[in-house]
């Protein structure tokens, strides 16, 4: 694994194995081409309440493939193992977070039931087609993710106000950004907001609540897209006793491909 | 509601308070171009599961909606009781049916939690108005449902075979049918079979295993579409420890409108 030359150009069984290895950086660039998706997982007792909430908020929570009671595996990534996978695990207690891991075999148990949920990354491959640059790829940072005032529709026992992932856009390239990303409604879809990030309540605007500051280039506009990081902030308000999740930008990397999930 | 002369021309409403003052019967051809559904209510440490197999087998389990845990309401149908307004309703312990009732009020539990789930009847009013005749509805009785020998895909601890209900269409219609029925992929879309019932591992064909059997008329050609009842048949497989479905053919009548369910 020492001499690769660009994460980039790793297949998605190659970054899958470097995270297992105990690498652990956020994943924006990574296996181009590759479905990249958040993962939630919480005792079977709660599962009933985390497909709800993703049933009453498609957009944010766009679920692609939700593994058996107990199962580590994933039809979306042959061969994975979700509990050593992915760079970076968050665990949480009654809605706090209370450890930040690169592995969690040590929690594991049979009754918990995992979630796979689509992510914009997935459309990130379309925009650098259509020649949107991407300016936290360019920076080398993680996405920039914000909590909104937007309150998801509750479900289940959850509820929690909608996470957004913020991508700094020429003003010229909006409308091809709109376009292109609304033609993949299983990730997202189109932007929910582009312009003023006060129209979503968001108040420090230089200081995202997940990810890295992003710089803006002359003329960017900012676009704002639901994000795969809601149902975290819905664990941290609705506080069930146990869950697992990725930590944000620190994604599980699936076999699946990107132009899978264009529609049109 | 002594006066109404027949049973398509009540509305939703009036046919759910016929339902809850104690009339039984089934309601094929009932309220003309009305949504009608299957409901089963689980507990919810089972409602993941069946949410599961629903996922996994969407031609004959679409789900139309899900009642909040412990509700007995639906946004299809506003003011209506889950647990008093369909004609019959059957109780299962340990994938045994134990009982038929005609309201579930005395069973009801806090921890329960019901699914909706589309029902063949919905593009009834579509075959009508295509020029294709309902020979069990002008018979006056139920439709015919049969056990096949497909199984299931598995879902959570649901597993089960397929069950199908059957419509003798006249041989030169069997083609607009299939058009007409495809054009509703949410409430089971275009045939499963078509001709021989064998091909389904039916064996004896004159005993539905639910429902009436129905004359065929010169020139007819048994259709199966997949059935609603199917997650009766996943209840008696794989033994959850309660459950309360509707009697096959008995449904939930809502307000929603059967083309609401059309696409294209």
């Amino acid at each position: 694994m020492a001499t690769v030359a660009h994460p980039g150009a790793l297949t998605p069984a190659q970054a899958r194995t470097m995270f297992r290895e105990g690498t652990s950086l956020p994943t924006a660039g990574w296996c181009a081409a590759c479905t990249q998706v958040n993962i939630i997982t919480v005792p079977s007792d709660w599962a009933h309440d985390v497909h709800m909430f993703c049933r009453q908020n498609p957009q944010p929570c766009p679920v692609l493939d939700i593994a058996d009671r107990g199962s580590w595996t994933t039809a979306l990534a042959p061969g994975a193992d979700l509990r050593t996978d992915l760079p970076l695990y968050h665990v949480w207690e009654h809605g706090r977070m209370i450890a930040e891991q690169t592995d969690v075999v040590d929690l594991w148990r049979e009754d918990l039931v995992t979630f796979l949920i689509g992510c914009s990354f997935t459309f990130e491959s379309a925009l650098t087609e259509a020649g949107v640059p991407l300016r936290h790829v360019s920076q080398g940072g993680n996405v920039a993710m914000y909590v909104t005032d937007r309150e998801c529709r509750p479900g289940g026992r959850l509820l929690g106000p909608l996470v957004v992932s913020m991508r700094q856009v020429p003003a010229g390239l909006v409308d091809t950004a709109t376009r292109v990303t609304s033609e993949m409604p299983a990730v997202h879809g189109g932007p929910v907001h582009t312009g003023d990030p006060a129209g979503l309540g968001i108040k420090d605007f230089t200081h995202p609540d997940f990810g890295d500051p992003v710089e803006a280039e002359p003329g960017d506009v900012p676009m704002f897209w639901a994000c795969g990081v809601t149902p975290q902030a819905a664990l941290m308000a609705s506080r069930p006793p146990f869950a697992i999740t990725h930590a944000p930008g620190h994604m599980l990397i699936t076999d699946a491909r990107d132009t899978d999930y264009r529609v049109g």
